[in-house]
């Protein structure tokens, strides 16, 4: 046990999470990340127009590239909080800084919860200090736990290999649960890693990354306010730098895919109130853009989500999800399978054992596989079901 | 008790509604609307892309401008079905054409129930002769009865007026419940009336009078394969023919909008688990389509839905909906009322009193007022709340 939690770590990085008194009870809210030394910074925002306070603030400061920490809480978003919450997040950021006795530009900030409540400021600059002199090594896990909200469990991915000569590190840690669509991203993604890369390659790779992990992905269709996900790169691997085109850039970026998808994954396994993982693979469209679409109207029908929670084979509702996705169909061409089951073409349903269709529909892993019979572009979209559960966490989340 | 049941009638129209054994146990599953003459008929139509097969049918019948029947039955919806689904519904037209001694052409059909599943011709065909053997001029009650499926509870309204002097009536029924989302309509809508009309200001004010009732509610954001609604107009009132441009085509209109409004909010407060009705009214955008889109990202929030189910104040979620919409929006100009009560305006909450705001949430009936301060176009959807009974039963509904 110790041993594992030995191996969080980056080299380089310090980290820690405390309770402020955010939240009730004795629950971890306030959480840090920091490294010694200035590390190249890259980013994704939310696409949402209100976007929360320290989105603004951090969308600002990633363009100077570099940054130092990023300090996160739990138990309020400072979303639709106007100029009074980003005077908020700008006084939390000023207190950071003399505590770190860094450059104020070089902090970050994230914050998820309630929206449309002012960030409980004293409480968080009260929990600065303890969480400052706490700063180590091992401390990833704890700043982690601090930025949970309704995940049921941590979130944290790490690699190492060697890059460019040297043994890197790659570490990624996500909050994840509701509000869950891309347009970025998760809630909130945040990615160390010690290699040394070039500023524009960082940012190159981060994007492609996050595209094709993070930006996959749905619980609920609800794109939220807070969505971030940031790269800390501070170089001490000393490996041969990374640059455009290399293919050592070409392994770091792989190396980086596969932390963003394993967060990615476990974000829709702990999606709130999820019991199952389903995955809509849409092949055959003329464009990745209908294939996405097809993709997406299959993901957010309730209709359909809530059939795999109550293991209903009642395939019917995924054709009537993708019928009325808007893009240009003929339904002649179109087939669909499910967990490799043939289950419609032709326009005719093909299904000729209802209960091997039910026996998939138990599983918790489950393939939809579509094919549009248009082109050769696709797109996969991952997602969870639509649980009592889901409505339950949700029904009575901010009181 | 009875004299109410004698209100619903419609001169020169019979229905019925009897058990065919296509749902379980013994309830109504199939139901007949006949007009006794040929009757002017108008039609609009779901723009899902897997129209099921009576959708089909339908589509090419109503060109021709006269109906006299439509059958209905719940059970299954006949959709995704293929060629030998659309041969199925033309069995079933012809056992009722030979039946009713009517052309086939004059012969709707509308079907309700789980997609993909062959309809049950022959049980269909053995219910046809009792079916119309029991014909009444008090029958529509029953014949609605037969189409519902989730729905808790019959759907009918009717009014009666002076139209070009003469008393004329008009009488619709809607199946509703689940799979609400205009594009068009709720699932099945019927209108009966005994008007002298135009065709062609028939279809026009019947498209008229759907958009702004049909067309602006939600339940839960899936468009069904079937949305059919249909009006006939027998002409037997007698009236001075109702004209396009005339001021009585004004009144019928009227007439009909009531008829069709009062359908749609039922179907809204009858949506598959609903526990609130919800008007979600946007005004002060640039197009009234911004104003829609804002309006249905509102309404399909599944966030924004469970909040209300919890009967949680939590108006941030609301503008997250907004802030996802997609449509251009100018923070320090959007303002938002709940109940009345400004809870958000300048980019700033303006919620002074979280109880009061909490017992609004409590109400049945919720008015969500958005305004953009963009432009002069406005849009209202009707929606309702998601719920754990929302699931329950669509976890649960083919098997």
């Amino acid at each position: 046990m110790v041993k594992e939690r030995m191996k969080i770590h980056v080299p380089g990085f310090l980290a820690n999470g405390i309770s402020a008194g955010i939240k009730h009870g004795e629950k971890k809210d306030l959480g840090l990340i920091y490294s010694t030394i200035p590390a190249k910074v890259a980013a994704v925002f939310t696409k949402n127009t209100f976007r929360a306070a320290p989105v603004l603030i951090d969308a600002e400061r990633v363009k100077k590239g570099l940054a130092q920490a990023i300090l996160t809480n739990s138990g309020c978003a400072n979303a639709a909080t106007g100029k009074e919450g980003y005077q908020d997040a700008l006084y939390v950021s000023a207190a950071l800084s003399k505590q770190l006795k860094i450059k104020e530009d070089h902090i970050l900030l994230g914050s998820t919860g309630v929206i449309g409540t002012r960030l409980p400021v004293k409480k968080i600059e009260g929990g600065i200090s303890k969480l400052v002199k706490g700063l180590h090594e091992f401390g990833i896990e704890a700043a982690e736990e601090a930025m949970m909200t309704t995940d049921k469990y941590p979130k944290i991915s790490i690699r190492r290999g060697i890059v460019g000569a040297r043994d890197i590190t790659i570490c990624g840690i996500a909050k994840g649960a509701g509000m869950i669509e891309p347009n970025m991203a998760t809630l909130l993604t945040y990615v160390m890693t010690d290699a040394l890369i070039d500023a524009k390659a960082l940012n190159t790779v981060f994007h492609q990354a996050i595209d094709s992990t993070f930006n996959i992905i749905s619980v609920d269709g609800c794109t939220s306010t807070n969505d971030t996900a940031i790269i800390l790169a501070n170089g001490l691997a000393g490996n041969n730098p990374l640059e455009k085109a290399q293919a050592r850039l070409q392994r770091f970026r792989d190396m980086l895919s596969d932390v963003l998808m394993e967060l990615a994954q476990a974000v829709v396994k702990d999606g709130e109130g999820a019991t199952k993982f389903i995955s809509i693979i849409v092949e055959g469209a003329k464009s990745r853009s209908d294939a996405r679409r097809a993709a997406y109207s299959i993901a957010n029908s309730t209709l359909v989500k809530t059939a795999f929670f109550g293991e209903d084979p009642n395939w019917g509702r995924i054709i009537a999800a993708l019928g009325s996705s808007g893009i240009p169909l003929e339904k002649e061409r179109i087939s669909l399978a499910i967990g490799g089951l043939p289950v419609f073409s032709q326009d005719t349903p093909t299904v000729a054992n209802l209960n091997k269709l039910k026996g998939i529909f138990q599983k918790n892993r489950i393939d939809i596989n579509v094919h549009l019979g248009a082109g050769d572009k696709s797109y996969c979209v991952y997602t969870s079901d639509l649980s009592y559960d889901y409505v339950k966490i949700n029904a009575d989340y901010s009181t």
